[in-house]
């Protein structure tokens, strides 16, 4: 099927209309279905939004990243926030530090802020307000991995650097409804499945309240007496990412291989912690365990981790 | 399912080994999956093969295209042929005008051949003497839209622009398997079938001899006495998609559209050719009918195709 068919045209309007429901996309923003990841986001932002330097707040490794290719193009600040900054950015979620705003970070005299919601995103309801560009990609919570939304309030739009790739350019987009070039057709429709799945859950409000299957977890780690271990404050703990460490503070790794272990058998796989090379804070708060509850994981599978959690924790007590 | 699980691992490393194999691609060239299909290494290619300029073949929309793009970055030269170039650039299938290398072009001095395989990919035996970059999307002959593949000669990596975004870079794709952020998983796995379905058709060879089927078509084009219609000269004519006009060389609308209402009717759509906004060379030969013979096409489909176009033909006669 041609992306210029009919027929897919047909799928591509239904799933933007779709999204801008779902999602409560405010009319002055563009909606883009784009290529590259997250990571190709990381180029495109300072390459469209033009200007001499903007600020990072730096919360974990895909801030950091963000941050850090950002810097090809133009200066960036880490955790300042100065007026004159073309925009704050900032990761909605850390996922492999389970670090998630809960709340969008303070901006000053009209800064957009700008926001990378990859997973966490349509997990909750979203507030729109002094945003410049929100985006992610669909692998966590939206469909398959290979497309990116992207978000753009029109009036950013336009400023692009010349040295701008099409395929990261907010004006193409634009210009050609996401169709400069080939989308991933195939991908876009699978969004389309899951967008009408949120909807008839009750839409991300009803979502939200079944993501708060998150505390059940965190509720057994922090009454399990130091056994278990969260190192993140409470105040910005993930729904989405509950990373933690048994055997206290800094884990330890016979009990955290048992307890891996019991999962698999028990059909819960990949809750091993993403470990970063490095020696700075954000490398050495994690490893361990990462229990990723994204939109597709229920209650009652949460309930079986639950179950898993306190069984052990028993055994150890 | 994570792209870092062992699960995800083994299926890239067969794809790509299956890849390897299946397209012969010799040792000495990285393969990587990318992002921002053909329209993404546009700009990939001049950023990573960093020089001062370039020359380019443009031979219809696609070449074009890339031009421009790579314009952005460096100086281009168009159908020029340097020794001092950084690369010669060609596109082997114009998938709008039908316009298709049956042999790569002549380069000189060892000025590395770079081409764009996106609509021939696969669809015949692929010499990679005198090549630099090779790549392609997935979306004709290789499984969904959102994957390219780029093949790049080892010793030409590592040379990119401190501009180029990451996903872009072909050093980072090397230095992290492909993995430097989440590719297309699913479309990855369908590349995986698609390629166990050419390797048991007889590999490539195999899958060649029926993309002759072509001619089928050419032979009832050119034996009409002028009614149907083909711009292209014979020895460039495209294996994958013919194009042409019904009713003389510029086409008589009110018999394309009695003929696409036919196809239809037998099943066959998209035959309308890809119109360009324009007022070039490349903008007047389009539009029309085309007819897209991708590997997926078998030689009955084309038959049913050939069965239409003799018995409209014999209506016009």
């Amino acid at each position: 099927m041609s992306h210029r068919s009919k027929e897919f045209a047909e799928v591509l309007e239904e799933t933007k209309s779709l999204f801008r429901d779902v999602m409560s996309v405010p009319d002055n923003f563009e909606i883009m279905f784009m290529h590259g990841g997250g990571t190709g986001q990381f180029a495109a932002i300072p390459l469209n939004l033009k200007h001499t330097f903007a600020d990072y707040i730096v919360t974990g490794a895909w801030s950091g990243k963000a941050a850090q290719e950002a810097e090809k193009f133009i200066h960036v600040k880490r955790a300042s926030i100065k007026s004159d900054a073309a925009y704050l950015y900032y990761c909605a979620n850390e996922t492999v530090h389970g670090i998630e705003f809960h709340e969008p970070p303070h901006s000053i005299h009209g800064v957009p802020l700008v926001a990378d919601i990859s997973s966490n995103f349509l997990s909750r309801p979203f507030d729109f307000r002094h945003h410049g560009v929100v985006f992610g990609g669909t692998q966590k919570n939206l469909g398959a991995a290979g497309i990116t939304i992207a978000m753009v309030r029109k009036d950013l739009i336009g400023k692009q650097l010349p040295i701008t790739p099409a395929v990261f350019s907010y004006k193409e987009m634009q210009d050609n409804n996401s169709l400069y070039n080939t989308p991933a057709v195939y991908g876009i429709y699978i969004t389309n499945l899951v967008l009408k799945w949120i909807r008839d859950q009750g839409g991300v409000e009803a979502i939200y309240e079944t993501n708060l299957k998150a505390n059940m977890i965190y509720n057994i780690i922090d009454s399990s007496n130091g056994f278990y271990h969260c190192a993140i404050d409470k105040r910005y703990r993930s729904n989405m990412n509950v990373c933690f460490r048994i055997g206290g503070e800094s884990g330890d790794d016979a009990k955290e291989a048992e307890f891996l272990k019991g999962a698999a058998e028990r059909h819960m796989i990949s809750l091993k912690g993403h470990r970063i090379n490095g020696t700075d804070v954000f490398s050495r708060s994690v490893g361990g365990i990462r229990a990723s509850l994204y939109n597709a994981v229920t209650l009652s599978d949460t309930e079986v981790l639950a179950t898993w959690m306190n069984e052990f924790l028993a055994k150890y007590s």
